[in-house]
């Protein structure tokens, strides 16, 4: 049973023992830090704020469209020094199971992308083989040919073993059809993350779940899941960086990733930010998919405890 | 309590006791009479057989691709002699519903339309006016400035009511991110038909509800469908047709659409094919979805009544 979270925006006391009871906090992203490119006022502090009372400070991201390497440029851009240390991302996350838990055979070890750079670079990073993804060859109209060729197999690759979709801004049915029919053929359905919406300006666009879907819905099949709320990204982050899961708290805007992640994991707390796709509204009501244990209107509110 | 279908293929008696009892057969295209652009064989012979006995056939397809005419055409050319008044499609059937149901209102009237040309020809024989579909402004990559202005809307038609999701092979992120804008500003929300898959080929692809699925994922919205196994649909084809139901056989090979369809409709029959999406197996489940009446190998197994 879940007991009521404790709101802290304003209350200087409760931000403090929030502060206190933590060595590491885990950062959603998208909704928490900034919405697409729009950073939120105060994030930059709040981070200074945090690391100056000596905590680690991690984000753990959906977003696969950007390799860490990337992520860390963004955080820097933005004002937010960090390092590729200190992101654990969704495409990351998937290299990472495919190269190490997964274990494809020889033989049958390639993997069909769709998603965009991010996915491909961490893939490379853990020298897993792939095909699609943004080469320019699937980035292009079906022709009659294409369906002939998909249906008798002829210009499939024999050696796809596993399909990895993640956010996909150049998604078309080219893609989705060789997608199809690798799953078709046997091959293992994996998703870097599920989130149906993708927040950007301050509104709401489709996420890699609605990218995902098509394939779920013409195929049957439900894929794994290699992101946030995935235990399989808790026990990767742990592993990576050591964490004592009663001293971390995850914060995050989303109650079906972010918080359910949190409370799934057994951390010692979670946030929950109104910045961004769910608002407490969500988990208010009695099936509220994961309740969490604290919440504030926006994260910067962490500075109220100067 | 559906009884158990009566199997017709190789019983001579009963395949004619079959076609005397109706008047009008009502026949799905893509998977009772092809599959793709490969035409089943005897399948002109089947029809010449049940025209020649006096028999009425009507072809009732959910593939929106094509308007009326181009399924004459296609039909034409394969052999089966057809005008635009022995075919009823999802895309016609639309059409005739956002123009003589749904009446949008003035200045809120147009339909953004994620589909190809065949929604298209049968929104404008109604006088539907709309943007989207095959024009070559949504077939290109989204760009930053079109994020931000679906966001502010400022690249938004104020005056669209309705989204028209049906299948596009041309679907992409932009074409998507518009649909799901257009549905958070309170359009209609409309499907041609919402088949998960398409038999081409003697496989399947993605159908047009796996096209629309990305948009009901995102936004969290279920369209109203207006292909089988829509009763909407069936009202038209009687109100146009003057269809006796008791003396109508629907002719079909998914149990989803076709066989629910009629036997929703309270038709006098459904006869189920094993050349499509389901086979017998499917409704020999004890949760079938729906069962026919009767079931034979193929269409051209009626050929056996003479």
């Amino acid at each position: 049973m879940a007991s009521t979270p404790q709101y802290l925006t304003g209350d200087k006391a409760a931000l403090n023992a929030f502060i206190d009871k933590f060595d590491t906090f885990l950062f959603d992203c998208d909704g928490v830090l900034w919405s697409g490119d729009h950073l939120f006022d105060g994030v930059p502090e709040t981070l200074e704020l945090l690391r100056s009372r000596g905590k680690r400070t991690i984000f753990v991201t959906n977003n696969s469209t950007k390799s860490r390497q990337e992520y860390v440029k963004k955080l820097n851009g933005l004002g937010i020094p960090s390092d590729v240390e200190d992101v654990f991302g969704s495409a990351y996350s998937s290299a990472v199971y495919i190269s190490r838990i997964l274990k494809l055979p020889p033989g049958k070890n390639k993997v069909f992308v769709i998603g965009e750079a991010g996915v491909e670079t961490e893939l490379a990073s853990e020298g897993v083989p792939f095909i699609g993804g943004t080469d320019d060859k699937f980035r292009r109209d079906i022709t009659p040919a294409d369906f002939q060729g998909i249906a008798d197999g002829s210009t499939l690759d024999p050696e796809v073993g596993a399909v990895l979709c993640g956010l996909d801004f150049h998604i078309n049915y080219l893609k989705l059809a060789h997608g199809l029919h690798y799953l078709r053929r046997g091959a293992r359905f994996l998703a870097t993350n599920t989130d149906s919406t993708l927040p950007m300006h301050h509104d709401l666009f489709l996420g890699a779940g609605s990218v995902m879907i098509p394939l779920a819905n013409a195929s049957g099949q439900t894929p794994l899941e290699l992101g946030k709320p995935s235990q399989a990204m808790m026990d990767a982050v742990e592993g990576k960086f050591q964490l004592d899961r009663s001293r971390t708290c995850m914060i995050g805007d989303r109650l079906n990733t972010d918080i359910k992640f949190g409370v799934e994991g057994k951390l010692g707390g979670t946030l929950h930010v109104q910045t961004g796709v769910d608002k407490k509204e969500a988990w208010q009501k009695p099936d509220a998919v994961a309740v969490p244990s604290y919440y504030v209107d926006q994260l910067s509110d962490l500075r109220q405890a100067v």
